[in-house]
């Protein structure tokens, strides 16, 4: 057995350890009882624990620089043993005292933040946040030494492999620029107009799931390989071959838990179309959080809140409810659909608005963590910046820098994929439209066959074996920029 | 750290990879899409190989012959450290490469078993099963040599913790000689009377299953570390503080999977009622596929079947189903309930004749285990026994001796624990009845608190810090017997 096909075999058992991760979280958060907490807790642990000794065994570090040495790889298993490197290097830079720390921390600091978010109270997490910062400050070290990045830049690679924050930084400024001036103008056209009519529920459950299920089907995703059920926060999750979407319904609005389907569907068609024959290897793995993301709001927000798929969505509207009148027009809806209003929660943000707050939560961490930014000052900063971005007061932290989980879990370097996967989004719809021009027409009969097909062959398919901006480049003819999404917004905004 | 406390923190690590082999097993059952069980098969192969590292590992014997020689330990400890070593011998006792021959044989084996009970073809099956018998003979010879056991008493072992021929032997031979005898007076009786009316459907499923969990609640099921699903094949699985049953229903006959899920129910209890301190260690399971059994059959058999449960099931029945009339009224149900009729399929089996099945696949497995019985004489002499013991001809071999999955999966040494199971409810069931004299009467309200009471004081609570014989000797006086389940059988069927 050659050094490079051992490797093979240990990261193929790397990959059913994760995928059994990954279905004892879906059940945790979707069918779990209470009581089994503790236990599943246990379970989870002892799992990652052995993933992370089989990556950071020294008998893994040696067929590693064996197999480099050999090297006389083809295209596919030579990426692989990029990502395989790359894997071993972010577990073993970190001592593993460091990481059973960082866990604990965790854990101690999501449950506080569970009160003081219900309390608005920020002080009761602060000592709790700051410890954890200090941690997560010494493993972006601790990997930043590994990698040869910035501490801020190691953690980021650690959620989107060659995401820097030299590729952002210039991407987020540009945005700067013009995206207050875009919600202001998007503002002032939308009240000009009548306000659209609201949609009076009550919705039925079942019927909304149903809905949901047919447009799932549509969009091309694999129920012999995976299920849609509910959680109180929706995800995307589960193993290979076995993706496990949610959602949550509200009986009032139908709305944000069919969106939030497509959203997630978005995500599963990434994972139900990576390569097949390399599917539980590191290079048959999604890219990357942005392209991830990108693959969500692709679906979401350039698709299916278009006025094309509105069209085709409002009378499947009307026939599941039993509705009609002037709310339930195709116009209606797509006024709904696409309304910026300005609001405190990042996570029911509008697709204009939220960058925003991405901005700010990227201007904040960068700072944490380079030790520019104090926790104790974290909410008047934030506060500031919810003024200086979105001209809102926040009333208390609860609707402020206590809304999200990120920071009291550990995750740094996460949020910027969010906006990062938002621009992606909007380069390959408008490279995937200018491939297929039949795509719109199709769309409005809701066939999402030339999006998927595209998307299967140009992301999807090709796993890791590229970098993002490269997958990008060769799917769109440039790397990420912002110039698409500039695009989709004023024509979607400020067009007719 | 002593040797004894590594060997408890290794053990725990091993609870948990079982807990998280335990819920992907009822995922697989209950939740999973077909298309991801390949995937699947990966992860659970890998747990359990992971586990059987940990357990085999150099590092675990010296520990566990350390701890040996230290000894002073306290009682539950001690105990502990004795069921640690029996599962190290367990393990160890087998060559790797014939655990992966045999799960290999066994994947197979089920595969083909499938499609020949469909088309009652048993010679498709014949060298598949006899490829898996030798590999099971082997592994008894194995596991015999390493715990100074015959080869069906070393399978056995496995599901049944100091279970042996000697034991059962004289236990059979006596059921032998009177269940024939008591299965023809039992329906001569029957016949001499009218026959009860069947209930006629449909019953909602939505119904049935709200009548399930009441009566789980009632028996004491905790739901905050537990659940009630589907599943083709009903069964009790999970993991500690987690205990996942499942049921099937049947618009057209509520009580099959009513009874179900008092069966499963029952044991439930047990795993729930495993001592709190202990529930991660090998002291803390419950003792043995015998005693587990004793659990469900206390529930459904013993105490749910019996004339005063009966009586305060049938109104709850009329009220769920909105239904009246004779074929509702306690007498009449207890007919149906108890109703003894011979039959081809042992899943199927009443009370009575079920002792027969098995008295049938004891009889065979251990001739076919002593190498006494080839697999192509097995279905005449599954045939034979059917007609000396049940009077009936059996006509296909789907209905014969391909009924089971237990032997196409390699589970030699299970069979008997069904019965000995039975024997053991009568008994105990017979000295709760007698230290709690109110147990009847208390039934006769639904209020299962003092069976409940008793057995988690007498058999959940002590897990297995006794053998089966002294638990059962500490609990009812006496080692397992005939005599109860005897005396249980001519009550209820012989009496008026």
């Amino acid at each position: 057995m050659t050094a490079y096909s051992s490797l093979e075999a240990r990261f193929s058992r790397l990959a059913a350890l994760e995928g059994a991760a990954g279905i004892l979280g879906w059940d945790a958060q979707a069918m779990m009882p209470d009581g089994a907490a503790e236990s599943r807790g246990e379970q989870l642990a002892v799992l990652h624990g052995l993933a992370h000794e089989i990556l950071t065994a020294p008998a893994t570090a040696d067929d590693l620089a064996a197999a480099e040495a050999e090297g006389g790889l083809e295209t596919w298993p030579a990426a692989n043993l990029y990502e395989m490197r790359r894997a071993h290097t972010h577990a073993s830079a970190v001592p593993q005292a460091l990481v059973e720390a960082r866990s604990r921390a965790v854990s101690r600091s999501e449950m506080v933040w569970r009160e003081a978010r219900r309390d608005a109270d920020f002080a009761r997490l602060a000592p709790y946040l700051e410890e954890l910062l200090r941690l997560q400050r010494e493993i972006g070290q601790a990997k930043g030494a590994a990698l040869g990045l910035d501490p801020y830049d190691a953690l980021l690679d650690g959620y989107d492999p060659g995401m820097r924050r030299s590729i952002i930084d210039p991407l987020f400024s540009d945005l700067t620029s013009w995206l207050p001036g875009l919600i202001a103008e998007a503002r002032e056209r939308q009240e000009s107009r009548p306000a659209p009519v609201p949609l009076d529920g009550p919705f039925p459950i079942e019927t909304q799931r149903q809905l949901g299920l047919t447009l799932m089907r549509a969009l091309g995703f694999d129920e012999t390989r995976g299920r849609l059920d509910i959680s109180l926060h929706p995800f995307c999750g589960g193993a290979t071959d076995d993706v496990r979407i949610t959602t949550r319904y509200d009986e009032a609005d139908f709305s944000r838990a069919l969106m939030g389907v497509l959203h997630e569907t978005g995500h599963a068609l990434y994972e139900q179309g990576r390569p097949a024959e390399w599917r539980h290897q590191p290079v048959g793995s999604a890219r990357g959080m942005s392209l991830h993301e990108s693959q969500s709001l692709i679906v979401e927000m350039q698709a299916c809140r278009s006025r094309e798929f509105v069209a085709y969505l409002a009378p499947l509207l009307r026939h599941a409810f039993g509705r009609s009148g002037p709310a339930w027009e195709a116009e209606n809806l797509y006024r709904l659909y696409t309304r910026v209003v300005p609001g405190f929660i990042r996570v029911d943000a509008d697709e204009a608005t939220y960058p925003a707050h991405i901005l700010l939560r990227y201007r904040l961490e960068t700072a944490m963590i380079a030790g520019d930014l104090a926790v104790a000052d974290l909410p008047g900063a934030f506060n500031d910046g919810m003024r200086d971005l979105l001209g809102l007061d926040v009333p208390d932290d609860r609707l402020g820098c206590l809304q999200d989980i990120h920071w009291p879990s550990g995750a740094f370097g996460y949020f910027p994929t969010y906006t990062l996967g938002a621009m992606a989004a909007a380069q390959l719809f408008r490279a995937a439209r200018t491939a297929e021009p039949a795509l719109p027409g199709c769309l409005a009969q809701g066939d999402f066959a030339p999006l998927r097909t595209w998307l299967r062959t140009h992301i999807h398919g090709r796993g890791s074996l590229l970098g993002t901006d490269a997958l990008l480049a060769e799917a769109t003819g440039a790397p990420l920029g912002t110039a698409a999404f500039r695009a989709h917004l004023e024509a979607r905004y400020l067009g007719e």
